[in-house]
């Protein structure tokens, strides 16, 4: 390939630039926990810098999250004139799950979501098709993951999000039903068992990379990949909700040492535990189409490929060794794939991935203050 | 004024094309509830199309919300040439005010707020004391409104978000305390007394006509206001965060019958309560200068600016009958200007401004599926 690979700060994304910001708001941020005293509530302090924020009113432990869809919904206006659909019902799936696929991570059972939809202008709403399949997108992912849709926010914001665009978010607020659930890492060893469940796709993030891609296909989005389907349609399969599994983990009795939810930075991702350990991988999940398909197009190796992108594994629980079986068990009982991949030891902070000879090392992961 | 008068409409927010996703959103979400049986969870049904979504969990009664700035950061990024400040730590205030002011009409003790902070890419981050102005003002609001700055959201999202501007919205969640102070509307009734907070300006509703009204001074954002201040300088005085009174009330024993917080819709948002209540109005707050000025140039008549602006009254109480002195008393012991401003009165639903011989009828006020 002749082309220069394509990578995040081609497409568009410098996290020099944003990490200040998130250091700089974390610092700050953390300074605010004294407020809760003067209310008889307290926060769990180790829940700060993890994927879900904690804090323990009258015995019981609130999870709360925001987070935003990212923009996977240009792909679903890039590829309707081309499917005839909106994929907004996807496009719904993968907002929600953003929000309580993290808020899992620490032992939450998923309770309410708020919807953010800010859009560039009124006339969006007026498009009744798109309205209706991403109302129902977001009422069904709700009731896979037994969550009470509880309001939203529908703004017209012209001049601040992009006319005949969308700003998707999604905030869930979730219980810890016993403090032995609580999922923060404390409990993390050496010779940890390390499950990976399936991805369906590209999820919602790396959307930039395979956007960015389109500009060098012929075919673009309507580019058919090995299995036959076109690369547009099979981008917006909806990322998969891991709330039924954490569920049916909690109600076996089992509870995960850590748990992390495979997003930005791909598999270094799967290093987001504070503490020195070492995750050697010796299985690989099977690799989406679609993912195969950018890794190839865009000409990255394995190292940019599942340093950024999910590369089939979009979960992954850290449990006490022996166990790793029956979570699979439960997963794939669930219809969700999942591998026992590999696991955890004592020692340098990093990622190895044996089957590939790929090892990211600490310093490539950069989420805490 | 030879012009034609700037509305809503003529300033880009079409009403009539939001609400009927609205109603398809809120029906969809009312049919999710059930979802919450499950995990021996109960919503408060009351709360739905209320300001804010109350769980039962365990006892504790969880209230949460997401809320969405607007497009007020527009006016900040044209009047910082102007001033030379950034004005994003007021924003931030802003933006904070808009969940938890809601928050608290239900009765709630703000606990926790997130932040979304959603930007056209990533360079917004770069700039340096923007980022640190905004990062302060959410700090201070925070520890106003006492609550702990959980986490948050700091996407780059070109493509979505217009370049060089930022989606800005918060969510949060709370508690209340006790059932007895769970603020839905059901003790409202004939002979409760209002009380109006005063405002500090134009808050964060109404910004569209506002940055409308630019087109038509010469002076543009530097145009002058009576009290010598600039008007973009005005626009930007921060919302006021409203929680410090409700908790003083609280700990006065004093419980509202009834709450609204003042802000699209303006005065008619004053019958917000879903009864059939009139809204009798005998004293008015004392309008901005900012708010004054707007509705000269913009050629509006009072109908108009108090049925989109808050025109000087951010926020509403409604309690039983004796106590709203004390309700004034309390909120401007805490720097809060209030009036006693008027009484609710069993039949029609409408708003009766008496002193401006003005009636908003019910019809004017759509909020609920």
């Amino acid at each position: 390939m002749s082309q220069k690979p394509l990578d995040y700060t081609a497409a568009g994304v410098d996290y020099s630039k944003i990490d200040p910001l998130k250091i700089l708001a974390q610092q700050a941020a953390s300074s605010t926990r004294g407020n809760l005293a003067s209310h008889g509530v307290s926060e769990i302090p180790a829940s700060r810098g993890e994927s879900a924020y904690v804090m323990e009113v009258g015995g019981v432990l609130i999870a709360s999250i925001t987070e935003c869809l990212g923009t996977k919904a240009l792909v679903a206006d890039a590829v309707r004139p081309i499917t005839g659909k909106t994929h907004y019902d996807a496009i719904a799936q993968d907002t929600i799950a953003m929000a309580v696929n993290d808020l899992i991570t620490v032992g939450a059972t998923p309770l309410s979501v708020h919807a953010y939809w800010s859009a560039g202008g009124s006339e969006w709403f007026a498009d009744e098709q798109r309205m209706r399949d991403l109302v129902a997108g977001w009422q069904k992912a709700c009731d896979v993951c037994k969550v009470s849709w509880g309001g939203g926010e529908t703004p017209a914001l012209a001049g601040v999000v992009e006319a005949g665009r969308i700003d998707l978010a999604a905030s869930s607020v979730g219980i810890i039903p016993s403090r032995e659930r609580l999922t923060l890492g404390d409990k993390m060893g050496d010779g940890d068992e390390i499950v990976l469940l399936a991805s369906s796709g590209i999820h919602a993030n790396g959307v930039s990379l395979a956007r960015k891609l389109v500009e060098r296909l012929p075919d673009g989005y309507a580019s058919k990949l090995a299995d036959g389907r076109l690369y547009g349609e099979a981008l917006l399969d909806p990322t998969v909700l891991y709330v039924p599994v954490t569920e049916a983990l909690f109600a076996a009795g089992i509870v995960p040492h850590y748990s992390a939810n495979i997003t930005g930075h791909g598999w270094r991702k799967i290093m987001r535990h504070g503490g020195n350990f070492t995750y050697r991988i010796h299985t690989l999940p099977d690799v989406p189409t679609v993912l195969s398909f950018i890794q190839h197009h865009a000409g990255i190796d394995d190292r940019e490929a599942y340093g950024s992108l999910n590369m089939g594994a979009g979960f992954a629980f850290y449990v006490k060794a022996g166990q790793g079986a029956e979570v699979v068990r439960i997963a794939e009982s669930l219809g969700v794939k999942a591998w026992l991949a590999g696991r955890v030891e004592a020692g340098t902070k990093q990622v190895v991935i044996e089957p590939l000879s790929l090892t990211y090392a600490a310093d490539e992961l950069h989420l805490r203050a």
